[in-house]
């Protein structure tokens, strides 16, 4: 693998996922891997789960970590070619990418969209700037419109909590009250329909996502009749895609509970605000998944860092 | 040891001093007990000695270190049960300590009292949210009412400064600026309780620490009396307990001076505000065992990480 | 090499030049110099090439870092003396330098000048107070008048790219929207008056560096004169010295461009503002050697870290 832009750079999605299985188990195994080699973290926004799992990731394959907290550590970047620089960005990508590329040998970028300028967004322009510039291999940690790390540790607990060969897998929007993103529900969907899954979106109308990426998966309005025999719900807030960025519905109803979700697995990608996506009930009862798949986060970044180490 | 929230966790207290001035002559010896075992720090509040210290010590044993401040690198935590979190924060501890737990192998937490809600700080909240819910061992930074490492730092001073077997300590409050917490105050008068010291607390009327926490430790309002054959003089400011978290007094007679000091020896956590607490003359003498204390925090973060991963 | 706060703490550039040539092929090799020993790297400004590449010399050398960005993670610092701190100030440097020392092998601070206050950034309050009381080798990584790790950086990719035994080298002012700390011009200067090189700056009258600094170095106001025959073309900002931190002039014409530039090299420290300070054509262009000058602080701060490792 010679990047991680998007599920696009997996060449065998099902063979990836076995490989992260076994190396949960034997998670220590490649330390000689990332021995003098440094992953570059660059984040442009907040981060928890991914910060300390990519860093995990690394520290298991030997790897030194850097992480740069773009805002708060460093400078203001223009992304914008041929702009007279007078105003707030100090740095173009240009130079920082080729930069930092000389630093590491691996850079993983979170950088979350505007919300309010779907073009830029669309674009990604900040990671597919830093994938022009760099000249090291670029992991995304979350950009404006995908998730993939994520997505692959949610396919990584579907394929080992799954009870059936095909199961269904529902993804089910819920109220929020600020505007979010569409990255985990796009890699999401662009990941079932990598798997052998029955897979069904619902949300209130309105919050279709792009349709190039949902492409031919099913739509149901009504979120009872698409949770019918749901064997895995993922539950996620996002914004209008339609109206960009905007707040459409904020109707409890679509709030997951234990009664709606009847003998499913619940997961979400977390952090969840609890009473509002999904009931109390719901995440502290055995059907929750939502640990589990924060915990394979570690191995998602860890197989993708493995292939990428070995591609060098 | 299982766990380090507070100097309950020690089974021998004078066992572990003396392990922690061993430990000191042959720091590097116990690396292979943290080889493959990461430390995670997380911080909700600002650190100097604590962040370093803790950092230091978790290299010495050979252990991976991750930093996380919980406020400007991740999202508003939510610590009350069955809440609808539908305002600022975005996680629910439940979750958070959870997830961490898998990434980490021992969690170190730093998380300062609001001063305001007596019963929120009391209960300790965030530390014992985080113990609740984590699955690996946590050890106290400093949390609303106790910072046990200082106090295990401060005792191997004493220990390695006395000059008689049972030496006159005195904890003399001093004025400052702003309302500062108690937990230094409160764990060193429990720490001195378990050492073999002649133990005097002084302070304005009204200054008075939680009495069960003081317990039977005599209380001497007039500071000179309390200073008279002094071995080692503690100073420190704290707000009110009673009056929770109001300053009551900003009488700089109170502040520590070469000539109340006599013989003793000064001791302070740090950082101190100079010439409020402490006159200048006192801090750069020969007489002060700030910077002593200082170094041995890493030797008390270093004695409880060992035993606790001899414990996994 | 105890400590490198200026270029006068370099013994023979030239050798030091060649000792950084050769540790670029084998930087590896020094590994063992760094095992069990510790870099801090203090804050007190933003920092993205110093950050990384410094972290990375460390890491190169096998040593441990921890980061503190004093502002942000720790506590309001006071370096006066005398001063009754009962303001902003929550710690004196006294005790922050002695404290950190003891937590560290080696310490690295980065600290801007006020640029209003001349005297207290020609005194260099911040590293120099850091330098009197810490214990340990101080490393400057930009204080209020000097960068000399990046002076370095620079004279080694002149050392490598240079055609002739001694090349013209010009230092040419350019427009900012923001004040700029004299910091890199100054040390520049100097590294280049160490040199076998014909070096001239050239700037906007009322421009005039620090004549303790240029000494007899030829200054030419006319940009395209001082340009003629010119090898290397430092360009750069900076606020006035004489009316001390102010902007004189903004004047685009003062931009370099691949006109004025003829066949000469093209260096900047970073960040460059594009468009104001030097146009995209030339930064494009193979004449640019900004990336490669990044490239060399990770060697330029390795061989003073090695020089005083080897000294402890």
């Amino acid at each position: 693998m010679k990047q991680f832009i998007d599920l696009e750079d997996i060449p065998n999605v099902n063979e990836l996922i076995k490989e992260a299985i076994c190396l949960k188990k034997e998670s220590l195994e490649y330390q000689y891997l990332g021995k003098n080699k440094t992953l570059g973290l660059l984040f442009f926004n907040s981060s928890l789960r991914t910060r300390l799992s990519t860093q995990k990731a690394a520290q298991l394959l030997g790897m030194e970590t850097m992480i740069l907290n773009i805002n708060s550590d460093s400078w203001g970047l223009e992304f914008e070619d041929g702009t007279v620089m007078n105003a707030k960005t100090a740095e173009h990508v240009k130079e920082a990418a080729a930069v930092i590329s000389q630093y590491v040998d691996i850079m993983a970028i979170r950088a979350f969209p505007t919300l309010n300028d779907k073009e830029k967004d669309e674009k990604e322009q900040v990671i597919r700037s830093f994938q022009q510039y760099a000249t090291v291999p670029i992991v995304n940690m979350e950009s404006a419109t995908a998730h993939p790390l994520q997505a692959l540790a949610d396919a990584i607990t579907i394929t080992e909590q799954k009870q059936k060969p095909r199961p269904k897998v529902v993804l089910s929007w819920a109220p929020h009250p600020r505007a979010l993103p569409h990255a985990v529900p796009n890699s999401f969907a662009k990941m079932m329909q990598l798997l052998d899954v029955d897979f069904v979106i619902t949300h209130p109308k309105g919050y279709e996502l792009n349709p190039e990426i949902t492409k031919d998966t099913p739509i149901e309005y009504d979120q009872e009749k698409a949770l019918v025999d749901a064997d895995f719900v993922y539950v996620k807030n996002w914004s209008s895609y339609i109206n960009y960025g905007e707040i459409e519905c904020t109707d409890e109803k679509w709030m997951m509970t234990s009664e709606k979700l009847g003998e499913a697995k619940f997961m979400h990608c977390l952090p969840v605000r609890r009473n509002v996506i999904v009931s109390d009930e719901v995440l502290d009862s055995e059907q929750s998944l939502v640990i589990e798949q924060a915990n394979n986060r570690t191995f998602s970044a860890q197989v993708i860092l493995k292939n990428i180490l070995e591609s060098l």
